[in-house]
């Protein structure tokens, strides 16, 4: 037996014991990892530190530094995620439905928890913590394999919170940090049929693709975001320039911003001059030549830069200050661009146009479609769920911002008095 | 592009339509395919004729020749299926949970269809038309590979279904029948990504095992049924009787059959004589020795067959007129013995005991957990569905037996009125 499969051994023992675990001794479990994050505070930062010393002599750049860094703010923002997840309510023992058979037997279909999760993540810390905490209150084990790069900072939080769980009466045997660090921890883990019930990778295009190539258990992919905004000209012009620029600006390097502009010929004219004042030294455009037309007729803005747009640039998640613009003769033609060239990810339509505004809640293949809204809130915590578990970008077992009900499955009870089938 | 890529992109763009049908539309379209395959019914029958006549001088035997037997009154089912399956409420559409944030922003989650469905599939040529009619009024499409046994059942099944749609104003592209028969067309099919969102098994275990292993897309693992029924000295024993009786004899080759019954040592001396006399001459049991002893104590009824159970009868799917009896002290060991060798599939405890049911319903890991009733009950039709697709074994997406909501995914519809992130 490898290390790694004593650990699944442990995850699975553990998770059996959880399940039945009530609602009050998992949010008394999780208060108390809470708690003892806080007061752990200081040996976590020491070893964020050191994580980041490293990082830094390693040549790590200016943005993925800012990830990995812990501080006292973000702790604080960590121990609300764990107060938030415990304030949810529970999902196991939920009835989604129950029927009576005409023989008397009675049907119920409720929720139970998966089972082990594993997640596989690149740097950021909070996701430790978030994660676990989603795994507990839904009544799953959860093996957390972070990246090497982080593996000092998820060390001292995962004891800070092991200790916790224990403090405060739980299974602390539930949560377990990977830490060889090599590639072959995780193969086995993608390779562990019967231990493991879903992993998720969480993290760069190059983790999901490994991960969704090699698993032998079930993967939920997440992350990917080429999203769109569509805007027509019935649209309230001068809220869309803000909700464009707000889904572009606010946090380009997020999954859920804006990376195309979709514009009906009808709005050009009013449009573009707008959008071009208000991204122009914030943001690049890679405009069609009639987006860049229409920008052209008014006064160019100071700073502005404007490129034209190629086929790579509609298939492309450029994670940066960059907005690609294509005109588009209806809403139809917009639909197709989409389900063409997004990634399931979050699409929205800016319009005053019911009808148009119905054509696009439907025909778009997204998990999260917005009529007049920014795409930036595709997000679990923005959705009310606490924390999130990443965004599941598929349509198989869960889809869109993933919070505790991600982390379930279903069973039926059936109640009867000595039926048999005839 | 092979011919089987032309298949697929017929199917994915027949279901963009398709989702957008109403409920009317669907209903009216398989009425009209279910008339169809009733007008058709000579060419059908003659069509299974080949089929059979195949397999008799292939030397196929008795047993599998029944399964891919048609008559009168098997497509009179089939027919009856489909109306069934019709009957049902629509689930594209359901709004499952709705909010609105503090922001004001109204957020539904809505089931929409999951979009191209393949089903892998042994003889049976009931499962064209069951699959067919689930996956049509979920709105997906479906690619139907059916055994080369069943070819030309499964030609004429799919020709009437077809015309029937294309009669009833339905969209008949959204159904096709893989007809080369070769194992690279299995395979094509699983490495489908981007074409087909999901894939189920339905047969022998080699089959599922087969399309486990080689999927690059998302599998619903079907059917593998070792099914436990536990009793305790408090249950009516002469009901207890008849259920395992049921369990066992109704239809061994069934996977919702009983193969292993866990007896409380409390309830052996009372109920092990009246099993042996009901059994005898009907099913094998191979039992512990306590369980054989307790048969010794009686008279030993004419025709019985018993044998000393091993290991591998724990673990054995017998699909056969044999029964695994072991003995054990508690509920605690029969959880423990069922977690151990069961499949998740159903599960039975028969007792009068409130603790012991509840302690079974909370801790037995499987799809269908039983009080006091047989596990011949684990069924779509049995269940209300109307048909199913098969019963999943896996915990992920779904779990049980398959009706119309194992062919949906959710969509996050947001409405808003400009919001912005801050």
């Amino acid at each position: 037996m490898s290390s790694l499969q004593i650990v699944f051994s442990t995850l699975k023992e553990a998770q059996a014991r959880l399940a039945l675990e009530n609602r009050a001794a998992k949010d008394k479990a999780l208060a108390a990892a809470a708690a003892a994050i806080d007061r752990d505070r200081a040996a976590i930062l020491a070893a964020n530190a050191r994580d980041l010393e490293k990082a830094r002599s390693g040549g790590m750049k200016e943005s993925l530094l800012d990830r990995l860094l812990l501080n006292d703010r973000r702790i604080d923002g960590i121990i609300e995620g764990i107060e938030t997840v415990a304030a949810q309510e529970d999902p196991v023992g939920k009835v989604r439905a129950g029927w009576t058979l005409p023989n008397g037997l009675f049907i119920e279909q409720v929720l139970a928890p998966l089972g082990v999760a594993a997640i596989i993540y690149e740097s950021r810390p909070n996701v430790t913590a978030d994660c676990t905490a989603l795994a507990y209150k839904a009544g799953c084990s959860i093996l957390l394999r972070g990246s090497s790069s982080a593996l000092e900072s998820n060390k001292a939080l995962v004891k800070a919170i092991k200790a916790g769980l224990e403090e405060g009466g739980g299974i602390a045997d539930a949560v377990a940090l990977a830490v060889s660090g090599s590639r072959d921890e995780v193969s086995e883990i993608l390779e562990a049929r019967g231990w493991i019930d879903v992993v998720l990778p969480r993290g760069g295009k190059e983790l999901i693709r490994r991960v969704v190539e090699n698993a032998r258990i079930p993967v939920i992919e997440t992350g990917e975001g080429n999203c769109h905004i569509y805007v027509e000209g019935s649209a309230d012009i001068d809220r869309a320039v803000e909700i464009i620029a707000n889904a572009k600006l606010q946090k380009p390097g997020a999954c859920n911003a804006v990376e195309t502009l979709l514009v009906r010929r009808d709005a050009l004219a009013e449009i573009m001059p707008k959008l071009a004042v208000s991204l122009a030294g914030k943001a690049e455009l890679r405009c069609d030549a009639a987006a860049r037309t229409a920008i052209c007729a008014g006064a160019m803005p100071a700073g502005l830069v404007i490129k034209d747009a190629g086929e790579e640039d509609w298939a492309a998640e450029f994670l940066d200050y960059i907005l690609a613009v294509k005109t588009v003769d209806t809403c139809d033609e917009a639909i197709r661009h989409i389900n063409r060239y997004g990634t399931k990810h979050s699409e929205a339509i800016l319009t005053n146009d019911l009808q148009a505004a119905e054509q696009f809640r439907a025909r778009v293949d997204a998990a999260c479609v917005y009529v007049n809204a920014s795409t930036r809130f595709t997000d679990g915590g923005e959705f009310g769920f606490g924390a999130e578990l990443g965004i599941s970008t598929q349509k198989f077992h869960a889809r869109g911002p993933m919070g505790l009900e991600a982390l379930t499955t279903i069973k039926y009870l059936i109640s009867g008095s000595g039926q048999i089938r005839s």
